[in-house]
């Protein structure tokens, strides 16, 4: 069991900045996403593209707006559960909340931060009708650790960026790599479309266009598809793997079925005080929340964290006072010894 | 008349950002400081001091965020009435506004944003009874404009960073600088309280310690001080300009007479919605409000400025629906012909 002052799920920016606010009042975190890498809808979706309303900066690639939030929480030493979906949460008799994932791994959090976003992301799934016989042996729709595929024959389906760069990546890894798409045209980074098209030429990827994988064979594991032509024709290709990447689209999911009030598939929160859901003990910040005159915005987040640490620790030290330092006046105290602090200033007899 | 869609009262980083949120939906503001120069508490308290809580950046010094600010919200060229302090403000009868500073500026505009932080800075002055008879005729609080000193016999009290820093700046504009302090001890940079000394010794700088000016002379103009030593000789000392240097204390000023409601020398607002004032169309964002569970940190100005330019623009536009698109996807089009938009995806055939 995974114990901690503040459970935080979804590891997106708003999840990451609670981190270091927690850390300020001396609170532990601990973030749980479904995705494999934390950065939420900016590492999966928009790494290199650039934001301008981050308070500022005058543009951020959303990938180092991520890598900048990892390297302020570091000295707070935040766990992560990373890859597995919070599936259900249990309130204890002392008020306290146990996180189970799809995966069984246990939490245990006297607070309970929910920082889910537009929810987790799911993949979109072909609809092949026997796919999920295969699911884990052969498909799959996320690649989490690639050297699962060295020395296979995998088959890749899709036309953006992320069918683009796996199929890049994985035809140095995997005995074939067949990247198969609808249509002649891809959409991605001009780089990456230049890329698969050298490599193509190369032979070291087989594009196969126009096309679509309709069926797939196999006892107990994958061992083949079968491709259909827009023109009606039909081939069998042998393969260990087949990953569909058509992309993730997000799901409130298990979260919905918490006993949270859920207004446009947002859950509902004090805004009025303190980003609080209607269980005591659970909040709800960030792209997840909803209330009047709400912005999805990164910069939202940040504040709503900072104000909802302010009274999750009123919750976890009852009766407790925080004396508020500014972080210039007090400093930053990691968990991992590190201190920064302000230079101070001298005083000096000059006469 | 200065004209604008939303003038803010408060050029510090809530202000200023603010400049930025109501530039993406289109609106022109313009910013009054009662201080020479814009970033608020940032600049004219710490601004070589470091800030460890702003979203994003591990360690940022409290001058480079007001740089950096200032270079985001260039391309939507913002008005600036700086060294003046908003004095009255008059609702019309078609509810708009004109405010007037101190020194008769005035300007109009439908919406009033108060963004004051803890209030205008006022010098603190020294309890010599005929000062105020000698204000702009040879005594001044702050520095504006350094070349009036030049050739001049310039006597400036302190021994903080602010007395330090103009004793060597005017040591090579002034024809003599003399330094009046109470004790033996300055408070300031090391490099700061070197170079006095160092100067001092050059004769550059007349230090005079252990002693206070305890009163002032002249026909019309200043033309010299008294000064006391606390072992209680007095000595008279000519002087074109005396300068003391006590630092500026924050005061909420004449804003606490326009009919807002104050709380805790702050002005209430309603945080459930817009941060709006009990007086329809005036706003209070940053450090200057307050409401329950309030943080007097920087990240909630940015956060309370997003959400209030909505608010306005739906005042300014009665009934137009604004649709928000995120920088990523909208770009950035600034008023001065600049945009700034992400690199579009390519689509591209590779068969
Ligand atoms: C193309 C694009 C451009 C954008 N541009 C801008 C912009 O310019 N400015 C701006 O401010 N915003 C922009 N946004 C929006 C911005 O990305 C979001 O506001 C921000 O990501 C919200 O952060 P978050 O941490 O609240 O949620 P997310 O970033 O959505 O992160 C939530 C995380 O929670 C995880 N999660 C959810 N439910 C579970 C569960 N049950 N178990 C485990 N994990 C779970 C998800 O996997 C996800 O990683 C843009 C968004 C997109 C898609
Ligand atoms: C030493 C120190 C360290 C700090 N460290 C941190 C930190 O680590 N993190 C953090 O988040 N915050 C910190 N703060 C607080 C932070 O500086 C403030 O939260 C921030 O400056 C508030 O911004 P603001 O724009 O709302 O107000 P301010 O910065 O106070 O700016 C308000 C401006 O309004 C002007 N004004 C007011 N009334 C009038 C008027 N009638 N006419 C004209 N002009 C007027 C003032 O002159 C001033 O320039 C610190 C503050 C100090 C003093």
């Amino acid at each position: 069991m995974i114990k901690t002052d503040i459970l935080i799920i979804g590891a997106g920016p708003t999840g990451l900045f609670t981190v270091f606010e927690a850390g300020l009042l001396k609170l532990k975190t601990h973030l749980i996403d479904a995705l494999p890498q934390p950065g939420g809808q900016c590492s999966e979706i928009y790494p290199k593209k650039p934001i301008y309303d981050i308070p500022a900066f005058p543009e951020i690639l959303a990938g180092d707006l991520v890598n900048n939030l990892m390297e302020q929480i570091k000295p707070f030493e935040p766990g992560f559960t990373l890859g597995e979906r919070a599936e259900t949460i249990e309130k204890l008799d002392d008020g306290t909340f146990i996180v189970t994932t799809n995966k069984g791994t246990q939490h245990h959090a006297p607070v309970v931060a929910i920082a889910g976003g537009l929810g987790s992301f799911e993949p979109r799934k072909p609809p092949i009708p026997n796919i999920a016989d295969f699911e884990d042996k052969g498909v799959a729709y996320i690649i989490r650790d690639p050297e699962v595929y060295r020395d296979k024959k995998v088959i890749i389906a899709g036309g953006g960026d992320s069918a683009l760069d796996w199929s890049i990546y994985l035809a140095d890894v995997a005995a074939e790599v067949t990247l198969v798409h609808r249509r002649n045209e891809f959409r991605g980074a001009l780089d990456s479309v230049e890329k698969v098209s050298e490599l193509s030429k190369l032979g070291k990827i087989e594009l196969v266009t126009e096309a679509e994988v309709k069926g797939l064979y196999g006892n107990d594991n994958l061992e083949g598809v079968t491709i259909k032509y827009n023109s009606g024709e039909e081939i069998q290709r042998e393969a260990d793997n087949f990953i569909p990447l058509f992309g993730l689209s997000p799901k409130l999911g298990p979260i919905a079925n918490w006993g949270l009030e859920i207004e446009k598939n947002a859950i509902k929160v004090d805004n009025s005080y303190d980003y609080a859901t209607n269980i005591p003990g659970i909040y709800a910040i960030g792209d997840v929340n909803t209330y009047p005159g709400k912005l999805k915005l990164i910069l939202s987040g940040f504040h709503e964290a900072a104000i909802m640490c302010q009274s999750a620790y009123q919750r976890i030290n009852p009766g407790k006072k925080y004396v508020m330092k500014y972080t210039t006046v007090g400093g930053v105290q990691g968990f991992d010894g590190t201190v920064k602090a302000a230079k101070k200033e001298v005083v000096k007899s000059i006469v």
